[in-house]
């Protein structure tokens, strides 16, 4: 049993390529995965691919852009508007893809069996509890069970969905991230998909207040 | 809240036709959800799309292909030789996909919650526990509440994962059909994927037996 061998759900953005560094800092043999929705994420998955190619870490993009078709009317995954501001319950709704996360942790479990890991790490934080339901401790906790039974007695199966930074804000995430000397220049927040980051959208917005004080980023506004 | 909005993942084998049958005799408004796992299935998504057909049912099929290259070594999936006889817990190892059944489960919930669906249906059955650990009725209990709190809050969402024959045998499941006068000579069992059922694959064998004395399949052997 390899205890620190572990699988990534890596995006590309803030938080997840700051639990690469802190997997890194942890000694983790780490195995990332990344979701391809479609056009909108570009940017992201080519920052989650330079992130896997300086570490020589091997990089899975898995092509989810199907699943469109039956989550219906999400802004991350469609091609309406995506509104500007804070994040906000009524406002924001409309990003919500309905169980992306479950979805994703199913196949980074299903991945993490066929290779013997012991862990599936995931950057889920607590500024997302408000608007993503699954985001919530209680969610985790209750996936976590479910992911283990899923796959019980095939093996040495992953015992572990490891969220660190479930009782963080995304502020704490930038300060521990900011101790490890993440280059969040090399990250990718904004949903907008332009040549940098918009700086108005929801995304964008969390990003600036997350990193204030220590923003390397070029925004557009 | 419409309690008879029902998503059944379909795959267009005996068992899923089965339950298709009993919801239409149910009375249930069906939203059939169909995985393409790529070459192998094709007769099987066929059969389940020419039911959907019969019937006027909205048919989505939903192309997880992408996934074989996490997912690793199932025959189901891959290349690799489908063994012969019956299931079996070490010859049949092979044909599991680890997971497969909560990355579907969390699609179709998904699918059930963009558009307001109160029910998953799924085919699982007693048959499968043995070698499944994702068809067992532990799993089931705790997927159906990991389920629920993956989207509570986002409006009417799925409340009930439906899994009637959870303790039926396959015999028990062609028994119900048979009564529901269901057509098993079009729906598709064999994981070989030729013109006409192999009749030898731990598939056939387990369609065979489940219809012994009313099996109306045509088998190469």
């Amino acid at each position: 049993m390899q205890m620190n061998k572990t699988v990534l759900v890596l995006s590309g953005g803030m938080d997840s390529v700051t639990l690469l560094y802190r997997l890194i800092d942890f000694g983790h043999e780490i195995f990332p995965i990344t979701f391809d929705y479609g056009q909108r994420h570009v940017k992201e998955i080519e920052a989650a691919r330079n992130f896997c190619d300086k570490f020589g870490l091997p990089h899975k993009v898995v092509d989810v852009s199907s699943l469109r078709d039956v989550l219906g009317g999400s802004s991350l995954t469609d091609d309406i508007a995506v509104p500007d501001g804070h994040y906000a319950e009524e406002s924001m709704r409309i990003t919500v893809v309905p169980n992306r996360n479950l979805i994703m942790l199913s196949i980074a479990w299903g991945y993490a069996t066929s290779i013997g890991a012991y862990n599936v790490a995931t950057a889920v934080h607590a500024g997302d509890h408000f608007i993503y339901p699954d985001c919530r401790p209680e969610f985790i906790k209750s996936a976590e069970q479910t992911l283990r039974l899923a796959v019980e007695g095939m093996g040495d199966t992953p015992r572990i969905l490891f969220t660190p930074y479930l009782n963080f804000s995304k502020h704490d995430i930038a300060e521990q991230g900011r101790a490890l000397e993440v280059p969040y220049e090399d990250t990718w927040t904004c949903y907008k998909g332009g040549d940098i980051h918009c700086g108005l959208c929801g995304s964008c917005t969390e990003r600036k207040e997350a990193l204030n004080g220590f923003d390397p980023t070029e925004y557009a506004a």
